[in-house]
């Protein structure tokens, strides 16, 4: 394995209302000094979940995505909040997001975005046995559930609506389990 | 389809060397107002290369990602520069950080990080028939080139040093084009 290089300074050079600016100085086992920017963030402060009914069909949401001022279809991921374990901000978020609930739910991989400047880490928890359970969210506007069909994946990815690296990738890895 | 929000205002709120944030206030078709902070980027700014080599291994690079502050294995990848196309920023890339070319080099899918907060779109670049050829990168280290089967997607995402979702999404998605 490589050696890690070592961290010389770190300073928070940004905030806002979301998100966090760190600067971190390295420097790397071969004596190379380099400046680093990243997003800080909790490394485990997401979840995203895949809620699967009795027919194999995926549950995924229609929501305004202010990053790319469009809508976009993925599935129900929000933040865990203070006291939650995974499993828990899955089932809150896929009752105010889906308006289902699960009898079962499972914490499985971890999940980043860009590690290379996001510290940002989100779990995928597989969800099933669901059954209805609408709790009220804090959505501007209500979520339009779309169902989809596990086995149509290359479907799903063909749409223009459906972009998010984290709900194909968490799609692939729950297919490929289910049929292991 | 929803009607989407109107954009009341937008303000760029913080900038660092890497990051600007904007701020959004934005009115949906229901009356709601909210305000959403994103990240501002390109929304073509990048790229994600799977290269596949004559037996079916893709190239994957161990590099340090300061963002989760450990060594993460995944795809080579970077910013589209002004004036490239993404085939032309796939190969720069990848002969870079794996010092292969590649004669064959495809754009496919965009996936996008966190549509609701990030503008950054990453399109996926299929490339084949590859050969030697470095091109001097600006990497603090060499990256450490991992070959991997591109039939054991289940064994690459159950390693704990591949977890970022654009790697892991694109190569299900490459896969199961090259089964089709």
């Amino acid at each position: 394995m490589p050696v890690p290089p070592q961290i010389l300074h770190r300073e928070t050079v940004a905030r806002t209302r979301l998100f966090r600016v760190e600067q971190l100085e390295l420097r790397f086992a071969n004596g190379h000094e380099a400046t680093f920017e990243r997003l800080s963030g909790s490394t485990d402060g997401a979840v995203i979940v895949a809620a699967l009914d009795a027919d194999d069909h995926v549950l995924l949401v229609r929501e305004y995505a202010a990053g790319v001022e469009r809508y976009e279809v993925g599935l129900p991921k929000g933040l865990i909040e203070p006291g939650e374990s995974p499993e828990q901000a899955a089932l809150r978020e896929l009752r105010e997001e889906t308006g289902y609930g699960a009898r079962r739910l499972q914490a499985l991989w971890m999940l980043t975005l860009a590690p290379a400047y996001m510290q940002h880490g989100t779990r995928i928890v597989l969800a099933e046995g669901l059954y209805p359970a609408p709790l009220e969210g804090d959505e501007p506007e209500p979520p339009e559930l779309v169902r989809w069909p596990l086995a149509d994946l290359a479907g799903l990815a063909a749409r223009d609506d459906v972009t998010e690296a984290r709900t194909l990738a968490a799609l692939y890895m729950i297919r490929e389990r289910h049929q292991a």
